[in-house]
């Protein structure tokens, strides 16, 4: 089990929100900004950087938006909807965004392949926390 | 002249944003950011630390969409308004929040009372901005 | 497979570090700013909450650390010496004085004992990186 | 008076550093980690984007650096040197590479100049904060 469910099954108040949707989208976060953060650094070390250029301000975005997601989520208590609804629709645009640009890059990078990855899920993850708050 | 403004008007390629809100929202944002952090730790030396959890959890995601949403604005190529406007609405909405709050304190800590006019400040930058996009 | 081990197993470039070490060191780091994040929101639902300060001011300290720590390790080109070696310090001295103060709490609140364990592993996983890398 | 400032004039509790130095450094690394984002985006909008593979790359571990090291020192209560000291050393070692390499860049990009200057000054503020903690 992960730290993020372990650390929301011993949560000490409530939470209006699915565990198991919360759970998944602060591991799904964690893992896209971690990925997007090292795809940035594999970019920069391609020969042909200048043509990686939207993949590595499309990743340091994600990177931004998906740690600051990571923290309001998990921070459980007292969701605001004004606050986490567009931050969690910022963080979908920008994660689908991302994963499309490195789908471009994915048959030449394998690492943006494996980026790719992380930004679908944490996409996904997102909207269905998303939905769930609705 | 800040920084953020030299930087602004030694940026090499072109930005379809206002770069004096834009400006004005870097700078607000860094200050709101900084605020808030200092204010969560003041609030952890009051006696009524009871009193102040919802200032700490609000200055905390103050903090953390103040973040995000600095480094997205300092990226101003390739603005993406499905990324930057619901993070700019999400920023308004917490700053707005956290505002309130630290009012509802303000004349008993001072600390609050700085920390209040900071968020105003960046609430407005961000919302100038955000119209500005429009 | 972490994203963190295939990230580094498509990396296009060389790095000096091994690679199981730096993973599980990135994978850690991850899971430690998740946890104390968490923390601090779960000790500021706590009644007791006077007697949580210093445990939500180390769990503040610790993810910032490791979130900076865990953005520099990432990009594993180019190790500067100079600036990974006394981060690595700083960040395993910030795990172990969290995961300190949360042992003294395990026994009443489940989710420091949880924060203990994500602290813990990540102080040795930075240690073995450190040692890794003289 | 800048709102760090303020904020240390307004907190609650003792703390055991020099305010003006205090300031000083938390206004220099805001101002850093901000300018070397916006270095960052400026680099990539250069034509040599191949040469400045090495200034995106330091930039980025800059704003880390001095995110982490912005957070841990705003919050001024309880001062642990094992951990203050190794991270305003790391900060001090990544702002003096980080200005180095723009330094080079600083003749032909004028962003490079204005960044240098931020990472000299926050180097500056950091060495100083550094010795009124010996």
């Amino acid at each position: 089990m992960s730290y993020a469910r372990q650390m929301l099954d011993t949560y000490p108040g409530n939470f209006g929100v699915d565990a198991a949707a919360l759970a998944a989208a602060v591991d799904a976060l964690s893992d896209c900004a971690q990925a997007c953060t090292a795809d940035v650094d594999a970019d920069l070390s391609e020969e042909n950087v200048a043509e990686m250029v939207r993949c590595i301000r499309l990743c340091l975005d994600c990177v931004n938006v998906c740690t600051a997601t990571l923290g309001v989520t998990s921070r459980q208590a007292d969701y605001d909807a004004d606050v986490t609804k567009p931050l969690l629709q910022a963080c979908v645009a920008i994660c689908k965004s991302c994963a499309d640009e490195c789908a471009r890059h994915a048959q030449h990078h394998e690492h943006c392949r494996v980026c790719e990855q992380a930004c679908r899920r944490c996409e996904q993850a997102c909207r269905e926390l998303l939905d769930s708050l609705k």
